[in-house]
């Protein structure tokens, strides 16, 4: 397909076209593709662009990860063709950051596949591949986990996450950051940490704040974070794009 | 995948596991699964129902459509996937609707596989198979159309379109019924009648209110309708839903 940049959607076309490819080459799921137009939507609906409280939610992240004893981030097949070069680089920012692939529809060779596309991009350690535990209670591959990753993780940042296993991790007192651009979704909802923003935006900003507190030798905290008052943010954000765009949107008129 | 009918997404589950099957038997193209996505977005904010708004276009649709001297249903993957029952019901609620595949990205043996899926679900005749002629103006294989389908037709219902080709049928005079469920959409603002409201729920209330004007021997005339106050409607419609689902939207309690 011929891609012009002048397209009004146009980077969004260069995404689809790339996660395309992906899926061709069996890194992404049919369902993957799917999931990734419902957020497409959504971020459409909060004007393409990171809000001030999802802003502030990142940074909270950077400092839960930096603070964390064991911090896992979790990586599924839609995440590994998004931002395989933004989660190598938050690995860098975080030191002790596990990387794990886990998947919902999970094939040996998949997983492969995935870990592979993460060391390209720069991973030096990616878990998951030969999964050593099980989490209770979920139904899903997602329950196949590695015994020094996220079974073991105090702090697990899960993008683009289902709500059952963000539900799961959650009951094992497992602390929750998720990346969801639907903050009514069951994931934002169970989340203790959710962030309502673009995968690969959220990412470099986590990794941004995590250099800067590293920077400032300041101690990272577990600090309280106001998870329902972020979403009802988001929730006043795609209100008020939505007000704007009604303004905006009139019917062009006919062309001679 | 088992899918168990408790699930909160049970009804989406499904249809996305049909989805995920038309793909693998070439009947949807990756694009298509991400455009899915999209729609399924806007209509879990729509509140998965019907609008009063959405209701009045449809039975507006239907008179155009009885009142059309050619009128024609243009026919892609998505379509064929999720709606080729309620495709073949409309084609025999509106004597001389002509149905039509029409496809971004055509090849021969794609567009055979539409036109059995539409076959088998009770689709008489369907036409643009072999396309015989060319609309102006359109970079995509969305131009390669049927001389006596839509290249001749003066109304014509374009579910799931891309705004290129809405755009394109509209400056050939020809009116422009849409169904899509982002009402912010180019497709949406530039079609004569935007219906807001999901494929299978659109076409099978126009095909009703068809037998029900039929039924009534009242003579159907193209009557003027009011797009953008339609789409402001629809507009003000998510945002109800998200103010409801905002006040409701509280954070479960963590299990113990």
């Amino acid at each position: 397909m011929r891609l012009s940049p002048r397209h009004p959607r146009y980077r969004s076309l260069v995404v689809r076209a790339g996660l395309a490819e992906a899926h061709r080459q069996g890194i992404i799921v049919p369902e993957g593709l799917i999931a990734h137009g419902r957020g497409e939507a959504f971020d459409y609906l909060l004007g393409e662009r990171t809000s001030p409280s999802a802003r502030r939610a990142e940074r909270v992240a950077a400092e839960w990860l930096l603070a964390a004893r064991r911090p896992v981030l979790s990586v599924n097949g839609n995440v590994a063709a998004l931002a395989a070069r933004e989660v190598a680089a938050l690995a860098r920012a975080v030191p002790g950051l596990a990387v794990e692939v886990n998947l919902f529809h999970r094939t040996p060779a998949r997983a492969r596949r995935i870990a592979d596309q993460l060391r390209r991009a720069g991973v030096r350690s990616v878990l998951g591949v030969r999964p050593t535990a099980k989490i209770g209670r979920l139904p899903s591959d997602r329950a196949l986990v590695d015994r020094r990753g996220i079974y073991a993780a105090d702090v697990c940042l899960v993008p683009l996450e289902d709500g059952d296993r963000a539900e799961a991790l959650r009951t094992r007192g497992q602390r929750v950051i998720a990346i969801d651009l639907n903050p009514l979704s069951r994931t934002s909802r169970v989340a203790d940490l959710p962030i309502v923003d673009e995968l690969t935006r959220a990412l470099t900003e986590i990794a941004r704040e995590a250099r800067r507190v590293r920077r400032s030798g300041r101690r990272p905290r577990l600090r309280p974070f106001p998870a329902d008052r972020t979403r009802a943010e988001a929730l006043r954000e795609i209100g008020r794009v939505l007000s704007r765009a009604a303004a905006r949107s009139r019917r062009p008129r006919r062309r001679a």
